[in-house]
């Protein structure tokens, strides 16, 4: 076989770097065939696991009384097999319905079974809520201490102020730390002075971030949801959803956040959850035991993160179903939207707010759109397209980089260098100084008659004017300069968040994608209203916007563009949508951010196929087989199985005349995971498939503890094995370790329909054979590989099995 | 192969009669191997369709350029393979793109072609708005008629009228027929004059209804939902989804409702989209051509039906996701939002109520709901539950007695006598009387200051009350007598509505399921309220609900009915929960609907298994495989093929060593629709399948024009056909129709595994082999009759293939 295509590289992702290696293990080698590193020896004992629990039921049940130690998990950085991992919960859940019938305590442990799911996805709900309103008290530690009670945030804390005061947000029992610590001052100097402890604590937050990223959780770097994309496709790494990541990553996202690096929280929450969820899993056997069933609690604990993210639990489920989740159930579907819910309504109920809005920016838009504003919709569809297309080539571009050259050795520089970049550019200009999300609530808000922000400094004409209805108004001077700052503002955050995302520091993308699209937004929806309100006689705009009506919504136009630049970046089309909507609960605003967020995905799908999480999945080599994505070349199986056409033939085990010499010969001398088992080598009959792993400890125990097994025993995967003659040794019975049940295609099936197979059933291998006679064998790894060779992409770039 | 076991029965469902034996073709048998019935001679030419387009490109796009008649489709009542139709399509699809890059035209066809998709999407949405416009105006015209122009319905009239008038129901322009006819009367005389012409209007209105139906469209009648479920799965039926099918069901449904009788539109309207669906995409070939492909669409059409039915397009898309479709790619989950949205908002531009109401019941409730009010909102999860299973227990039992019994050869008759039982009880009860969706709405409606209907008939307190805010009240008389009349209602409709789903009308369940829980929640909620009045001191209402306060809202209670009992027929959850919230709009009240919906759906599963809807597709033996359960028995493949133990063995064709004359025996004496070829009989090795109809078509094709082909010649199979002696007759090649890659499994696999591999790849047939030897053959209807045989049903109730 070949194995020269191999790279024996080391785990290297755009996340990491050489700390993560001790982790990955360094000395791993990502061959086809290997993805079974060195037999932990301490195992031991007869394995009764019959891979695939498919040869009658007894092996099976006393696997799930006696499990041994290692046996059925997987090893890190490998896939798993789906198929197995069902059949195995399915024979569980068989043992337990069948038990139910004989005692009161064995009906009460089904019933809890049966109810153990509910009750994980309330805890998921609960904790998801919870972490999100400490990170909220965390972020506002950052600017000061309440001090009527220090457990208060900032809003809640003046919340609870009985003084009166104009502005919400200053009231006397918050004080900010300048306020205790250094006091007032105007002036030139105390700019200097600000702008220097402004630079000099956002380098202390990331320094502080960074270190703890690197020091205790390799893992809790980057947003996560590439990672969570391929963990739910079915593949191990381990410690990547654990708790030492969920702690390090809830505290060092809220000082990444704090040190003002163009950065959202939204992602990294999504991975925190999926965290919890992975802890709780713990608690039940049923999910602690089986890779599948535990990424159907994942699947719902990422619906329940983006629920906390975005107050917008139905928007959360479907971002789940969209976008990370693989093997998506329906029953997943309603256990995910009970968790989302019971998420939001933690984090509401426990409101820190004081106030009850459930969502993250909330929108009240009075007036509805013309259908003539969807052109300037769509031009913002258009921008966001391309700013996708833009952002996702130049970030992975740079993220290559990182990998490949001697930049990735000195993250910590690096972490340091782009935040004090990003703080000496951010203060002046006002914009940038505040948080993002501040930002992007400044620039959905529709101006009242009572904002005081710059942004809203129109020049009011009060005889106009009738209730709450603000017509359209010529723009104030607060107006143009707000213009300016944005448009540098704008400038400013495409280019560095481009180096701020994938850096050793938690970092998500929704927000600064936001950003740049409400600040587009804002601006165009300003030109377009001042526009309207000096040329409302231009026929473009008579008809529908005569003198003195309100007709553009210029907040409405900021969510348009967040949403089309959040869907170019992402490729994400229903989800986004909804979580929209249910940020404004207006049915009539879909139209218009479905215009966008549609041109914006077709314009950055023209550019460039691949999202942001798939292209960060690509850079990383992980498995992972795209389910949205239709294979539509003409290769057959026979063009991508192992052996290739000049190989030696494929590595057989026969069923009834190989000594255990001869096998143990085979396995020493290959690496591959697993042999196919046929009647015989010049029949070619298959007849099963054995685990490498399987076969080494059955063998290994049989010589120790069974009898008359020598090295020149044969061994026997048949029922009844044939009469040998009385002076042999005694036959060594395999048959229980035997997939009896192994997946076969013909050599002449097409590879769009194999590639459907390993997809929907979730494979990691299967057999090829032609006329009935085994020619070979296909691994996921195979696939994969081959799909990049027809998208014209580099094999070599998938790194695992 | 055991033959004794399937019944050659004739096609019969709960919603037919002898009417549509004639369309479903008395003549059919059903058993496993004959779905293909006699040959249609006119075909004639060579079929150069291979079974799944994977053998070379050449042939295939012969078959694209030059589509021989009825190659390629499927005979009526059967199962489409899905396999082979995405393989067709993206085989289209490749050619599309290849040539794209020749010439400019191509390149704007392949562009038109993608975009094909959405243009579909577009003109559904639209459809789907106007048929509910225009069911709308219909439903007026029962009543009366716009003076000031036909052509406006009831609301829309009264709306253009300026004069004043204090009833919105009441202005001159809108005359009800009895006032353009009969003049006005009051008194005993006159309310027995009007109870006739009630009870006469809805027979008139009944008998048209369902002698159109039995005249002209025999599957316009019922639900629909089941129909289109089995549909979606892949099966054929032909003229379900026609253009005689979407007219009559839009004036029969129409009728039917007006009739008064318990039944709702929403439901149908889904089956009138799906026409819709169907007849458009007759314009595109890409869709017009393969079914696979318009399965897609449909889904998208049954997500715009319910868009439009209840004003909910995320809902309708989460319907289509979770209830009726089977292949739900992502692709289609956003083309369908697009097409909910669109149909949505058709709806709504072209409003003919002039009000801006995009729901179908517009709810806006103001009070919050307290933690203790979920004991009464589980309360009616159960009342729900157990009327859903209460209700399709006797409603199958009363289809299976239509279909059993003499009953079932009158169904005009039967139409009258329930019509006529509906009307007389109906008349005198003022709940029953009005429309059940006036009731629906009704019931919903929180009571405002000016609400003059009974049920809002509490003995004001105007001291207490400030603004808007009511507290709660005592009930005055009207609300009594109002309770006493919901409850006769109530009961009513329990046993109207399980005689009439299933009549050979149009009828949906939405609205009476709806009507039974908003009755019952409406009584409940005004029961908790006035204890909530009279006993506020008691520790359960101490501390939330003091005097003169506003705790209870009764139409919240309705709602919550609504959802459970909703739930318990139908099992519907997610998407349930959000059509709900879709009507309401607030977030807060998806918690008491969620509750209710789970323990509703809790309770009925726990007493039976099915909705409704599966258990009228189980009923008419439809060949549905339910993706959502799993099969949980220990049974293998080796179990359900064919041929059985004793049973003599497959038939097979060799690859090179039959003539003419032996496959022309093998067909003319075997029913089945397909032979494996085998390399040769005594080594049984699996080559490839080939269809029944690809084989007699190719013989007949090369008898008559090749020549030298004569009944002695020897038929091959294989690339390179071993050499003959001189004086034989030439060879026949027939390599090109063969399979070369059929879906086999060993005879250990467990029929889990199998099932999953049916369900998730969509087979029409898979083969059994044990070491490499072919050894029997498993059908989607052996899977399916297995299924019944373990869940201990009828194996004989599956029907068709």
């Amino acid at each position: 076989m070949d194995q020269k295509g191999y790279r024996r590289g080391s785990f290297q992702s755009a996340t990491s770097d050489e700390d993560m290696l001790e982790i990955a293990g360094a000395s791993m080698d990502f061959s086809m065939a290997d993805d079974d590193p060195p037999l932990d020896r301490e195992m031991g004992g007869f394995s009764s696991y019959n891979g695939g629990g498919m040869n009658g039921t007894s092996t099976m049940m006393d696997f799930l009384e006696e499990p041994l130690p290692g046996v059925g998990t997987y090893e890190d950085f490998n896939t798993i097999d789906w198929v197995r991992e069902k059949s195995r919960d399915r024979d569980r859940h068989r043992e337990i319905t069948s038990r139910s019938k004989e005692s009161t305590w064995a009906l009460l442990h089904s019933v809890s079974d049966a109810f153990s799911g509910w009750l994980l996805m309330l805890l998921i709900g609960l904790l998801a809520g919870l972490i999100d309103i400490s990170a909220h008290w965390m972020t506002d530690l950052k600017e000061g201490v309440c001090l009527a009670g220090f457990w208060f945030n900032h809003e809640h804390c003046c919340w609870k102020s009985n003084t009166t005061f104009t502005d919400r947000d200053k009231c006397p029992e918050w004080k900010s730390w300048s306020q205790l610590i250094l006091g007032h001052g105007e002036g030139a100097f105390a700019y200097i002075l600000n702008y220097l402890m402004y630079v000099i604590w956002a380098l202390m937050f990331s320094l502080l971030a960074v270190l703890l990223v690197k020091g205790f959780a390799p893992y809790a770097c980057g947003s996560g949801i590439p990672e969570i994309k391929t963990i739910l496709s079915g593949f191990i790494i381990r410690g990547y959803l654990g708790k030492w990541t969920l702690v390090i990553k809830t505290i060092t996202l809220v000082l990444a956040v704090s040190s003002g690096l163009s950065l959202g929280k939204e992602g990294p929450l999504v991975h925190v959850a999926c965290c919890c969820g992975n802890i709780l899993c713990h608690l039940f056997t049923k999910y602690r035991k089986n890779e599948a069933k535990r990424r159907e609690v994942l699947s719902a604990a990422a619906a329940a993160g983006v629920s906390v993210a975005f107050g917008a639990p139905i928007g959360g489920v479907l971002f789940s179903l969209e976008e990370v989740s693989y093997y998506f159930p329906l029953k997943t579907l309603w256990r995910s939207f009970f968790a989302a819910l019971v998420a939001a309504f933690t984090l509401r109920s426990i409101n820190p707010f004081g106030n009850s809005r459930l969502v993250l920016f909330y929108v009240e838009f009075h007036m509805p759109w013309h259908l003539l504003e969807l052109v300037p919709f769509i031009l913002l569809g258009i921008f966001g397209g391309l700013w996708g297309a833009f952002f996702i080539r130049s970030n992975i571009a740079w993220c290559r980089r990182r990998k490949t050259t001697r930049l990735g050795k000195y993250p910590v520089l690096e972490v340091l260098v782009v935040t004090a970049i990003t703080a000496i550019l951010a203060f002046p200009n006002e914009y940038t100084r505040m948080s993002t999300s501040e930002l992007i609530s400044e620039l959905f808000n529709d101006c009242g008659i009572l904002d005081s922000s710059k942004l809203c400094e129109y020049v009011n004409d009060f005889n106009s004017t009738k209730g709450d209805d603000l017509p359209d108004r010529a723009a104030g001077p607060g107006v143009y300069t707000a213009m300016w700052q944005l448009a540098l503002a704008l400038i400013m955050k495409v280019f560095i968040t481009i180096f701020t995302f994938g850096m050793k520091v938690p970092s998500g993308l929704f927000i600064p994608s936001m950003a740049v699209g409400a600040i587009a937004g804002r601006l165009l929806g300003v030109a377009v209203e001042q526009l309207a309100f000096y040329h409302h006689d231009w026929p473009i705009f008579s008809g529908w916007c005569s003198q003195g009506a309100d007709c553009i919504t210029p907040g409405l136009y900021a969510m348009v563009g967040a949403a089309a630049c959040l869907g170019g970046v992402t490729r994400m089309t229903v989800s986004l949508v909804v979580i929209m909507f249910e940020l404004t609960g207006g049915l009539e605003y879909i139209v218009p951010l479905m215009a966008a967020a549609m041109t914006s995905k077709w314009v950055a799908d023209a550019i460039g196929r691949e999202g942001i999480y798939d292209a960060h999945i690509r850079l990383n080599g992980y498995p992972f087989l795209e389910a949205k994505e239709e294979f539509s070349h003409k290769t057959r199986a026979m063009d991508v199985m192992r052996p290739r056409k000049n190989d030696p033939p494929l590595t057989v085990i026969t069923q009834d005349s190989m000594s255990v010499e001869d096998v143990e010969t085979i396995v020493s001398s290959t690496t591959y995971s697993g042999y196919p088992v046929v009647v015989s080598r010049t029949s070619q009959r298959l007849v099963g498939f054995v685990l490498r792993r399987d076969l080494i400890i059955s063998i290994e125990n049989a010589r120790k503890k069974q009898d008359g097994i020598v090295s020149t025993s044969v061994i026997c995967f048949t029922d009844y094995c044939p009469p040998l003659p009385p002076s042999s040794p005694s036959v060594l019975k395999l048959r229980s370790i035997l997939d009896l049940s192994p997946f076969t295609v013909t050599d002449e099936t097409p590879m769009e329909i194999v590639v459907d197979i390993f997809r929907k059933l979730g494979l990691r291998q299967c057999l090829v054979t032609h006329n009935g006679k085994l020619l070979g064998i296909i691994t996921k790894k195979d696939v994969l590989k081959h799909i990049a060779q027809m998208a014209n992409q580099d094999p070599d770039s998938i790194l695992f099995n």
